[in-house]
């Protein structure tokens, strides 16, 4: 029997870096976290903590503000390769980044949005999460903390009922969720943020139109909207917790609750999970590597 | 020496509301989340564990989603004002609601804002914070969340050095904020919709248009714009968090960085608090009471 | 009408701060945060931007780091006098230190604990809230995030029913809570650590003991068991949120539920606060200012 | 090209049960929060909104509840085996259920632990991760939030400088990590309870003991010190952010910091991730499927 190091990374996490353009005195800010992983043969420091071959978090850390200023930043896409691959070089063989981006928006002044000042967009963040492994590199981006709420449009019934089944069936309830959704590009010269926009404004739509039996059906039809419209999506993974809203029971106070008054609770919540992958897609390689799975 | 109950309240916190006004096609939802507060003659559970004046926290949480079926909410501002007169009676001489609303805009579908499918519009509340008195009421209104940042128009120097002091003078860096404020109405016949709407416009453009020698001079700018024009605020208190934004020194790297390069830090922050009031303000009474104070 | 200047303070807040007291090789460490706000003729800046009165928030932090080396950190309560009598000077007239104390252990090995490893004792936190006005001072201590439970000895009945009560009456309950208090302290000479220990151990003693017939009860018991056994103390401050725990109904599948098994609800909850006070209490002068009141 | 629905799974996440044994006069309490995820033919629901095969989220919460009460709940590891072999039947093929357990303390009253009061002991959760498909089951458990520090002890330096490093090297520096293990058991017949603890004592006793290089020598050295004392672990991954503290620069002050003043970071940290496995492991099956990998 002998013990040995299994796989391995590391890196720094959530590097704060707020960057300004102020090529012009309308200013163009940008707000990222980003966090490096390094893989590779790191047996040295394991096992003897020999630290030859550990290029240290924080010097990851002072990559990430160098390359935001020697080049302007971009798409958090292309930031993320230009810094996964400075990494991977000796024996670092694998590098992945996962960048936020937090959105900001002008403040309007008479109407007209102001030149260098700014108020947060709301929670949403878009997401890339960078792998680069060698000469390949794969890239899945997404969005979280997308919150939406259908007021109707929505029913649950025929599930089963065993002996542990109380839920009544429902033809209308309110429907919420926080989309988290991670989707892998395929292909070349993708034009990241039209991209971005467009699977959001599908998955928005699909939501909002869709009449759902179930959240699960939701979660298909937003990543089937997204693969049929987006060649350049070879695969999208969606988690979405059912944040439920219970109709609170008013008959004990001689009242009628017509979906009207809801109790919106925290804690426990469904949680449904899914893929959706067109059958021609491009291998996924290590795109999902280290990524939450299902 | 004898031993005394001194001053006392208590209540449920963070009651989750959500209703939906389906009165048309087109519905409204309203996200709320509610606390109530009682006082008055509560020796005798305090003492003797004798609960016949305790109306129960469970109750006061049933009154809340009754109250929201039995007449539309409405304004913030005018929901807690019917649930402390409510709960003012027998021995609860006093009570105060706390109410935050959360936002929600409409999904565009086809550019048209869909029926009735939703975002969260931001993590930025609306508040208000009621106190009834026996006959008497103040309201107390006002945001938090809302966070704002300039990427020029800052300075901040001048400050005294001691033998502690090692921060530099500069006449160009990033301010930002997270507001939180509360503001105190005076009269009556207030459009509280329209008058919280033209509060958060003035203090965002103060905020913008400002050339700032110290958050505390916005700070005082931000109010002092709200009593100028709004006679229905008589005095304004806000809270302001500087979210420092510290330049990264590239110089290691070779590298000049002109005011483009930053890190967002979590912690210590500063924090500025300060209150502007007009000297001719109605009576305070207890519009304040248990609010934070400074 | 004029518009002016009301109360205002500013600082830093949350400056994390650990230290290690390396004299032997049995290391001592301690590990603060601490939040500190002046107070005084602060005109100048909010009107003008003129920053000569303002000590920079980041001297304030400065000032914490050089104090925790120039003498021993000792107890919160004397360093945050020590810090709050510094920084009152000029035209800053008055000072409010906040201190919260994190705990750690030795970690045990071979039964003995080890000389320089530690791990995190719970989430619990010591406080202080010392408050300086010119020559004289205030100290409020005490305690957050003590989380306690009953499984039984707690009832909760006859409470009035109105027509939106639906609670029904127990003569058995969980009964839980996170305590948070604050103690002002009089007179002089106080062993600060005994004396937190012994209030932290009469509050839990009493928590344990008491038979409640409500929280309120128990909250007053609490107090007054300090107050009766520590002179040292003229008032104390409770605030105990009600973590309610609420019987799963488990008739629908035939079985039985004896108190036996319970969802720990998050929210809302019931929040109540109170005060016990000796009546021949010192007077509070600003002991309370600013800090959380009802 | 066709699009079709990939890797998915649903449940109920988070649901908090609290259990109280009332056998004997000395109550015994339990504190779980417990998510359950399917897995299986779940197509129709997912295509065409036919729920025939989806067991509500609502059910899987109930049969938490009851199987609480049918039999007592046990290790975590045991009732979570019980919880996933209960929900594969029919189209469900698949179950992961995951536990997190927090920990109570008795209150001492006149210094004997009390029979039904008690005080949460710290953040740390016990976890365990089981995966049923079919007749087979894996149990990986574990702890997370164990905060450990050393005053001394560690060292760091030898690591590559490259034109981005600025980091100086030390041999004495403050080390503190939370640490997340999760480890994967084989074998059966094993005391969950007892590997537990004694997992966990080999864990703290070589954080404390090791004289580290880096980090990742310390996290191999933790996971090496259980795989040779316990054969019942296969295999144990371990997830260290390096939670920094920095020496704060008192030399502006004329003070000399002899590792006595350290300024606790939030962000960014290092994070180190790594597995310790022996060679001849039982296969992982589906053990890690869908936990965290690296």
């Amino acid at each position: 029997m002998a013990i040995t190091l299994g796989p391995n990374q590391y890196g720094k996490a959530e590097v704060r870096l707020v960057t300004v353009d102020r090529s012009t005195p309308v200013h163009e800010i940008r707000d990222l976290t980003v966090s490096t992983s390094l893989r590779g043969d790191l047996a040295a420091t394991h096992l003897h903590g020999d630290n030859a071959g550990v290029l240290a978090t924080d010097t990851q850390k002072n990559t990430v503000y160098a390359f935001a200023k020697e080049s302007p930043v971009g798409e958090i896409e292309d930031f993320a390769l230009r810094l996964g691959r400075r990494f991977v070089r000796g024996n670092i063989t694998g590098a992945r980044i996962l960048i936020d981006e937090h959105a900001w928006q002008r403040i309007p002044v008479d109407g007209k949005p102001h030149e260098h000042s700014f108020s947060r967009a709301g929670d949403e963040k878009r997401t890339t999460a960078v792998t680069v492994d060698g000469d390949r590199a794969w890239v899945v981006s997404g969005l979280r903390d997308l919150v939406v709420l259908k007021s109707t449009g929505s029913e649950f019934h025929g599930f089963p009922r065993d002996e542990y089944t109380t839920l009544p069936e429902t033809d209308d309830r309110i429907l919420a969720t926080a989309v988290t959704a991670r989707w892998r590009y395929q292909g070349s010269g993708i034009d990241w943020a039209n991209s971005f926009g467009e699977i959001r404004r599908l998955m928005l739509e699909t939501f909002a139109t869709l009449h759902s039996y179930s959240l699960q059906q939701t979660l298909y039809a937003m990543g089937e909207a997204v693969l049929r419209e987006r060649p350049e999506v070879a695969e999208i993974r969606l988690s979405l917790p059912n944040k439920h809203h219970f109709l609170v029971d008013l008959t004990p106070f001689g009242l009628t609750n017509d979906n009207e008054v809801f109790y919106a609770a925290d804690r426990p919540y469904g949680l449904i999970e899914g893929t959706v992958i067109r059958d021609d897609a491009e291998d996924a390689g290590l795109a999902w590597h280290t990524l939450p799975a299902f």
